[in-house]
């Protein structure tokens, strides 16, 4: 089986729209680099009805060292904003991954909870 | 200028996580169905730095109207959550429009607030 997971801060002072639309760039990015690395894995994912899961973690010095934790193995995309509507300056705000088999990216985020 | 619309329903009595999870849900399979039809914006769009609005409406019923007005002649899909986690049904959550140049879909969006 196979899905996606984005990751995002809560630490961040920004509205439930503006998440939404951080949760979607991730979803966009990560899935458009998956496509070129795994297509089997996109074609897969997206026959199963592309299962979406969004976690919550708690900083975003965790979510950075997460993200050096999986990036040379796993395909995944850091999202940062640019500031132009609730931020006061650009910052980092989710991480997008996969899709990828549940099994290779269980071990790294089961412990973070659902958003 | 093109951007991409997703319009998600305020009367759901769900999370900011499912709500972020189905507006990445909705934000794929447009991009998905426009990429077919027009990759030309899909090109455009992913260079301007795929721009991304999200808008809230009322209800089911206005959600659905809007999609009768525009689905004939604007790339868009209509999402229905499968009700496995936090709906009790099965039940249309919300609607992706494009990416599609701004000046094609104000006309029919500019009264929506941003959630």
């Amino acid at each position: 089986m196979y899905k996606q997971i984005i990751i995002v801060r809560k630490d961040l002072d920004i509205t439930k729209g503006k998440i939404a639309a951080q949760v979607a760039h991730a979803s966009i990015s990560a899935y458009l680099k998956t496509e070129k690395k795994h297509p089997e894995y996109v074609s897969s994912w997206l026959e199963d009805g592309q299962k979406k899961i969004v976690l919550k973690i708690d900083t975003k010095q965790e979510l950075l060292e997460l993200f050096e934790t999986i990036k040379n193995r796993i395909t995944c995309a850091l999202i940062k904003d640019a500031a132009h509507t609730q931020l006061k300056k650009p910052d980092i705000t989710c991480l997008g991954i996969g899709p990828i088999p549940e099994t290779e990216i269980d071990k790294f985020t089961s412990k973070y909870k659902l958003l």
